[in-house]
């Protein structure tokens, strides 16, 4: 229903860049609202427009300041549903506490699943989130999730550099399947690293590479980096075991300072990532390019609110 | 049940020296925890103690930083409730989107309910806080919560002080119920300023005051100060229609480093105020004065697990 | 969406009149219903005609039967929603227990959430009223709550009553925020009274007036009078301040046989009041004139069927 | 837990007496509460003891004001949730709203599982009450309901009243199943009216007496009586069919005066009842026996208090 | 709303044919979907075609595999939400653990509340079924129940075999009220068995027929048969009171292979019966006659695609 | 509570021998219930005996029969929450439906999840399982999940075999992090297959393997198995790598009889797995081995149910 009425995009706090891009990329302007930080810390939104009756869309990821940025997220919702909204769909580019997925430690929460709830309490209709750490948490939703992938936007980007004799590179076992993905689209070998990361503390060990990188160009993927110290090591394994040059295509940039640094003094030729987390200090890196997935979401949001299907975005 | 158990107090990351004092009332240890923000700004709990089939309770105030607190508290909940306790209680000494109850602009959130949504959705079983901005958001909980007021303590302070020939002064109407409770509990008069405040910035304005000061001392009571706006101006205020001198009480202190300064060069020879909020700031400074509230928390906390009835906390 | 199609109202039978003053206000028919109280005094309701897919109203005030009229409200809702609406609104000109909003005293019930949840429980999607007794109770439902004040249809009247040299007075702290709407909105002065309330016995006793009133008209409003006890004692007090004349605008009117004894014996020479509760004791009766607020709730249904914004009726 | 622990029975305004009774038999007091009606019609109530952490069990019947009464009945479940009882049991020994258990014509409502519904919103843990109109009712709640019956107290009077050459009369089809109980348990003949009755009218029509009844005494049963009308009405037919005498066996009194009026007037020689249901208009009839079944709800109270089985009660 | 869209009908596993039938009275195709048992019994399902914001019925009979089929019910429904549907209808033909309704014995469960509450938790939007065992099932579910009935297509077919002086009977009191409706529709009389059954054990026991069959035609009518044990016992009876032919009318048919014997066995010259259980053994059976009320839920799911009012369908 | 109380262990109808087995461990009873298949597919249960206050512990697995075994569960749970137990933990040794966790095609179902709301829909307060097929599993429950592992029994097992010279092989990336563990915990060290594995049509391609096998035994460790396509591929693979004897571990053993023979004509020396499946084709087949996890789970339940940690399993 509502099928030819224009959509209304607003943007949350923490990314208002992005939105920007993807209303640009519709050919639409964001709508108006506001949000105020009180001198105590307390978040204030305020929707600037009539919303009655309407399906709305909040784009608001969950990044670098995962709280401030999750509960603004909560009241955007709220304000929207108690407004009388048909629908509100969250457009989450990143959704920060999706890692914390699982109880792999006795006596500690699943993090991942008290924001699926929170969101739901809160009221939201809809969520369409990239490249969530693992598929399963979809399912801690009881809402429909719609879920994007950079791959193909970093796969045509790959195409167009003209590079041979390359191969893909996943920096674990457990981003293996995702990196299969890539292998299998640019028709080139996958080598996998052999890695072991103790708890928490962020530091990783890399034991081994799986695969021939002798004399070819290794391209990296993974799904996030902060501290680039995964994504260095297996760049020094590669280059011990032949690699020429090592690129890195990460989905979600949140490289601290210290990652920053550690890129810049790493093999990694170049970094590329996406927009889906405001992180300033990424700009105006040489190491770092961004490669927009704005329109990603700006066609998803369209085919949503056209009530068409997602598939096509898949192939 | 397990009324001979001993108590178990986790402490969350906003307050742990206020939780010491309260375990150090009910003579014993704080139990184990630990709190971690990673570099990307994602929080982590861990329960450091077995608790299964246990009456816990966890204090954490949403204050300074409430978005974090409030998330770090909703993931206390969830990693006691995965651990199987028998029930959860959290004990909010200062509740920070309390005073974010009510709709009084169209397209808002109404963030309190929302933080009360979220928490009963994460599981917690009871709620203890102190002096809430309005008795309404008891309200806006399913579960029950036990609803503590400083004003029994301060009281028992002014008696103490010495003074005589003095008023309690509200500064507003909203306050003036809770004042009137100081003025009959002290058996001295009341009298209110006529203010007004526009909408969220934090400017007020003193109309003048209802009542006799002349030649009086003046003790302001309220329920929390950020800027030290209201509060200077009604002492200014009060001043100006003969009071002799100019104290204040109020309940959380939220005072920035700006209502520091506000508070230093104003006509207040004293602020008076609690420990429920973590304010490294107004530490050291020989104008704030902090009468600690841990022993009314330890209390309703002993009533609670003894099953008995809090009731004698408020006479 | 069905923007185009005809409103639906429904009455419930506790003011089938002024449903039908609304319905004439938007030039439609009331819709077919039949509400019977079977001898034991069971209730029963039944709709009168064909609702599937369609937004309907139901107009059902909880006023002078309270439990009768909130009993039934349930079940209009759920006969509603059994039939297949595509949603249901509930239009409660008075919402009788929203007064009883909070834990005031020990072991007692916060009334108007148990209402509130119970009517979500029903079914109901959305809920339109006037005047609660405090803006938080918006908070006690997770539904949207359009909130309506009969204080410009008041402000309009009085601008036509052609008096001059008036003030406006509330008749205690609690209704001050309010009436200041009305000083503010007519350009006159706020006085105020000095009121305080015992538990329960609703015998108040009213200390003195706040502000001058000396050879004025006072025009003392507040959001509903049962017994018109507060009303006639702070009239009296403003009489002995000087007052000349003194009217009330109270937007509920649940005045009992008592209280109109307590209006015809006192000072008042008037008392305005609205017909949001179904009162026939107030009926030809000199000292009273119901001013409609039909036209109000008229407009507001016709731009929440029309998906419009509510703002304008509150400007 | 807690079963050494005393019955804390609590009695809502419906039915003191009962609760009364209730108490007496198990040789405790009734706990102190308070019920008041405002003059405006409001309910108010507030538990007049220490509940913390108790097992409460609230008496309410849901009667001749069953508005009332049901609202009542929310009440004082919220209050005793919001004051942390473990636990509240609703002891409903009539619950009128069983009736109107199913959709029965197009756009009604189902208002036994609305009331269902809303108790269990309120918050109760468990329902104990006596001779649903269907045994579906049970499914209606989440929450165990502990279904008690009449049959085995009326079957022990029937047996000390010294009758012989008697038959089980069921008024009607719908009734039979619980007739036959009757008639097992006692060794005597079924027979059976043949009724209809037209919708919400209250008249009925019999057709015919199903068995034979020639000059044997009568005893017609029944779950419930508002105006005697199908107990009249197959008394006569059971007369004109030969039976000698007619008795009836009603589980729970609705009669209003003009059922007394019809009862006094008809051929039935003596109504026997219970007293779940507090109808004044039925003490002092000759022609009406009350059989109290307080001793049934009690031992039904102790067997959960001690977390026993209440099939004993069965037998 | 999308009243002018295309009706989209998707078939569970349980009953593809009737599907067919189903979309061939509405002249549309059934709609794409797969089901796949895996080897080791998992269920899983897969919508075929483009669903999102649209308005689909699923078909799943609830019939000789109950568990397989319901579970099925539920990952389809769980299916369509996820991919975004504006709503899901469940078109339940036969609804197997209707009938499991109540607790009749203690420590069992309420199994059609449990299916309820699940296709809920799933989250249907709406269920058409027909000939539920009892009226009160409507009433565990939340969401609105369309209930139809096989009585007037069986009535219609009726009138059209040409038969004179006959009766209708009902095989137990239970079904009375149905039975009637046949006999009034039809102007027939009406005879009643007087049958006991013992718990679970499937063998029933006739103790008589109530009314007059002598040289009449009988024509049974009940809502399920498994055994035909309750069927052939009372026809053996109508019989023996003078029967001249008995015939069945059950709109649910359950007959196992013991049941067709029985039937084959037995007096009754023919059962007519609907095709909402998918039987093979049933078919080409002379004594069985299956009268298909494909077309009665074709109507019905046109009614509500457009929505219009069911009632016509019951007139 | 209720710690020195005996444990309740009632048994579901899929695997009472396990149960058993489990109760014998802990030189308990089974406690009494039964379950009946009527003859046209529904399941009934029945508790038989007095469970009112008490924490019942209910073992199904969800195994060969998933749908009959998850539905009977269900029946289980309400069965138990009905009669007023205090707890109902549900004791699942294999959570047949874990393995459906993603959406990882567009328009299919999220079958754990919908298994997991349903199970907390019925009123389950608590779930054991082992071997979930991905940790992410946990969080599809709100309610507490205790998650065991038979890694620990196996790795004794192993120990006790007394081989030397072997590798762990895991027989993807997917099961990499498990299989790692194994080899920490036995000191030796680990290879990976390269396997990809087509959607649904459960034929298997194994690429390669990663590490070195030559002349040593290797052991496949695995979650579960049905038609041991995968083992007997990774098998092969390790022997074309040179391995010398090749033996299998797996969690939870779904074998079907065409898995059976696949396994009967392989390289695979034995198969070891456990009993969490009752699955009788597996029985007396000289190359399957069954270790019992009863203690397992025996030693979990009384852990539980005396209030300690879990943690000593997990070590």
């Amino acid at each position: 229903m509502r099928n030819d009425s224009q959509i209304k995009i607003f943007s949350g706090s923490s990314n208002q860049e992005f939105t920007k891009k993807v209303c640009d990329f519709l050919k639409i302007p964001v709508n108006k609202s506001e949000v105020i930080t009180f001198s105590e810390g307390n978040t204030y939104v305020k929707i600037g427009e009539k919303v009655r009756g309407m399906d709305v869309y909040i784009v608001q990821t969950i990044g670098l300041n995962p709280n401030n940025e999750f509960v603004e997220l909560l009241f955007w919702i709220d304000a929207f549903k108690r407004s009388c909204v048909n629908s509100v769909t969250a457009i989450i580019p990143y959704f920060g506490y999706a890692k914390a997925d699982k109880k792999d430690e006795p006596r500690v929460s699943i993090r991942a699943r008290v924001c699926a709830d929170c969101l739901e309490t809160a009221g939201v209709d809809r969520v369409v989130t990239m490249d969530l750490h693992s598929p399963q948490i979809q399912g801690f939703f009881r809402k429909p999730v719609d879920h994007l992938y950079a791959a193909n936007i970093f796969c045509d980007y790959i195409k167009g550099m003209g590079i041979s004799n390359y191969v893909i590179a996943s920096p674990d076992e457990g981003f293996t399947k995702n990196a299969r993905y890539y292998s299998n689209k640019l028709g080139v070998p996958l080598v996998i690293g052999n890695k072991q990361r103790p708890l928490h503390d962020e530091k990783a060990e890399i034991l081994g590479i799986i695969g021939d990188v002798d004399k070819k160009t290794a391209l990296i993927v993974d799904d996030f980096t902060i501290s680039c110290g995964t994504l260095t090591e297996i760049a020094d394994t590669l280059k011990e075991n032949g690699a020429e040059e090592v690129y890195a295509f990460v989905s979600h940039a949140l490289l601290t300072k210290k990652g920053i640094d550690a890129l810049n003094g790493s093999v990694i030729r170049k970094l590329y990532t996406t927009d889906t987390v405001n992180n300033p200090d990424i700009l105006n890196n040489e190491k770092i390019e961004i490669i927009s997935v704005a329109g990603l979401f700006g066609k998803a949001i369209k085919i949503i609110h056209e009530r068409d299907s997602l598939s096509e975005l898949f192939i």
